[in-house]
């Protein structure tokens, strides 16, 4: 039998199957440099060290997202190396911050499984979850994507589609061990603008533009050690109608979060993720653009919290907050409509 | 009031006004990893932190190049934001060896302003300052930037153009404290020239030549957290004649500092910044060559310095030392005159 | 005398010379997090500092490819900067595992010299020694490298063209102090092949592709400070006939390496090197591919060893294993072919 890994089909999953996946992976200043490199990232929490230590941490804070990646890569191999589209995410939670040194795996449930009319593909849910290396969780979400059978003939006889949050309730939101805003630094961080300033309704349009070379995206992907074929194939990709390589969605939400700071600066720690949307694949070369809008607040006693919407876009400045119309049909050039909650100082 | 920062317009700026930048940044040794990863730098007392010891450090010595780029990065939002062109550098003193671990964090003083004849655009000129987390200097430099008007009628009252020293007078130089070069093992440096071996006007060809990718320059300029549009975003630069990003001015010294490596290899630890001038923008593609001249030398006691001048050219080789004539036209090519001082160990 | 480095010509090398090589170099996280976004290698042993230290380890774990690399990278400037092509390797073996913060540096002795007919150029043969920071042997290996004359008219007088093992017999082997794979986590790993599953003659195809960009091998090459002017000087390669920079054959190694995980993902440590043969020269755009046979197996008592030959291919999938004839002609795409020996788990 070969010894090269096929991944899974959607007839290889069963409904409450929990799948080990490989390698864990430690994260590092290195991590941390080539993350800046790659986005541009300026959140203070995450950039200086004696910031997060005056936020009331004991060392230097990662940021939340660089988790998820690195989780979400190593749920690849066994969930969508088969995979035609990643679907959605939703019930997204960090429950512990990450920091520089800790070891990250991650194991993934099955629990949800619906076959497509067609017969050719089905979709997977699975609620992953990432721990550190004394098996704390540091993150859990549910992710859906659409799988490709092996054998289109195969019965699937146990069906079921989960019942899925909208978004993460605020009461559900946890604050990060130690997490103290009392002495932000509103200067240093970049802006004045604190949890009693943003209003419900209100849209930031981000301004800045980000262009994003083949060379950055696969290096971003790598990195998370995550291995779809179709970030890095060229040779396979050259038989695709667009020739090119499909950029991981990841690196739009982590280009968009950046883009964001402007507008956004205190709002650099993400709690939760309540989904997100890959609305168009996006190819090396475009330059991402992005605009936010305050869907929500929470108070949550110490911090204040923002449910935020974050609208990316390729090749169109968002000084119109170009987004989805009634019909649900998005506007030309919206590639990622995403939404979290992110910790914010309060006034107090 | 939108929450998106528009920068300072050259209005917006005042004599004596202190402006404090966001953004606090420690430097790890993934920004070491990736200064070396991105220019090819070689010099032995940044890249050995045994080497370093051996110079009397107690631990690993980071390129000083590196503060000066972060700390620049950071004035950037607030200074040249809105910027025509970097006009010029001088009285820049390195006053602290940069240490892994070490959070910089940036302020500066606006010590000239002047109006130009078009009424769109004025000249200012700043002094910043970069401090570690304890306050104490790191860096000093001053900077004049040509800044346009958001209002052309707008009357400009107070100017001022300050006068600055032509370069740094050896007794103003700081020796990093600790620095002794009494054991410097020039064979593991890579050459066996000392202080003494070096005459003034000597010129050195640095021979070897670098080209650098979109994606090369982009990450190095986002490390710096340097947001300077020409940089990143190619939908509007797409409207420029040259239809290209600029790359980032701090990417040709760095480039050209590594080159100097052949032939300077034990004139690696910069102490002052006389000047500098971006004489024509690079874009990527083209290969970088540099050539060096010794303009000075001064006998600092335990070390010596020299001053010298690099220039950088693009696409043409530096054998013939291309340079500037008695009208003061520059040579095709090149792209870089930058004038600072190094310290070089004393033969005894 | 000019103060530039022009490097070694054949008749500089003298049988039985020793050269220090310049730039010694520590080694941090910031490289193993380079080393991923470059390669995206997932061996969990370099991965995970936990897993690290469940196999025995006091801490982390670095790829002794990285120690490969940058002592090579130190001997090009004196070994290789007027080198036509690069022969061959053998004799590889890693005396000591590589640990974050070692400072490696490197000499090599001149062991063979051998004129071509033409007298234009000769073969040098070096065995280099890389150390770390106290003096012990980390690595050494031997390489044989085509250099030009500067004088073609010059005689040489002294030739010797060294006897190479064939293979490093299994009794040569080091197993790294502590490696101890008795609680070896296969499901972490990523496979549950130990070394009992393995025949020797059995053929592994690692079916995925990578694409390699021009600023992901020039960032690689850089980043272990070899200065070959053939993979950075595109003004340079402009006048060749392929008008496009080499890669540094390194970058294709440790690329076939990485996608071998699939399938010898418990085959990550390599203990020596056997040989190697760049076949083609690879251009930057195209996509690896690679393919492995195991050549032999040794049991060294606490582990098990394979010898493994490791094949790449650019824009061709290896399902059909293209190797070499009976004549010793390649297959059309090969552009590897690497030997090497491997530790592996023992089932017990």
């Amino acid at each position: 039998m070969s010894k090269t890994d096929p991944g899974n089909y959607f007839e290889d999953f069963r409904l409450g199957q929990v799948l080990v996946h490989a390698t864990p992976r430690t994260v590092t200043a290195g991590d941390v440099a080539l993350y800046t490199a790659l986005y541009g990232t300026r959140f203070a929490l995450f950039s200086s060290e004696a910031f997060a230590k005056d936020c009331g941490f004991p060392h230097a804070a990662v940021d939340p997202l660089i988790a998820f990646h690195i989780v979400f890569g190593k749920t690849v191999p066994d969930i969508s190396l088969n995979a035609v589209a990643n679907l959605g995410y939703a019930e997204g939670r960090f429950h512990k911050l990450l920091t520089d040194g800790m070891t990250l795996s991650a194991k993934s449930e099955v629990i949800g499984l619906k076959e497509n009319s067609n017969r050719k593909t089905g979709v997977v849910y699975v609620r992953t979850t990432g721990m550190d290396e004394f098996g704390e969780t540091v993150l859990s979400y549910v992710r859906w994507v659409m799988v490709r059978k092996r054998d289109q003939n195969v019965e699937i006889s146990e069906q079921f589609v989960p019942a899925l949050e909208e978004a993460v309730a605020p009461d559900q939101l946890i604050v990060p061990a130690g997490l103290d805003f009392s002495a932000y630094d509103y200067a240093l961080a970049g802006a004045p603008h604190a949890f009693e300033d943003y209003a419900i309704g209100e849209k930031i349009d981000h301004v800045d533009g980000m262009a994003i070379e083949e060379a950055e995206h696969a290096m971003a992907t790598r990195l998370w050690q995550n291995t779809a074929k179709v970030h890095f194939n060229q040779f396979e990709r050259a038989k695709d109608p667009s020739g090119r390589r499909l950029v991981y969605g990841g690196v739009v939400i982590s280009t968009a979060k950046a883009l964001s700071f402007n507008g956004l600066q205190n709002a650099g720690l993400i709690l939760a993720i309540n989904g997100g949307r890959h609305v168009s694949p996006y190819f090396a070369g475009g330059t991402v653009f992005a605009w936010s809008e305050v869907l929500d607040k929470a108070d949550l006693g110490s911090v204040g919290a923002l449910r935020l919407r974050l609208v990316a876009t390729v090749d169109r400045p968002c000084g119109d907050f170009p987004g989805k119309d009634e019909a649900g049909a998005y506007a030309d050039g919206v590639i990622l409509d995403f939404d979290y909650w992110a910790a914010v100082p309060k006034r107090g």
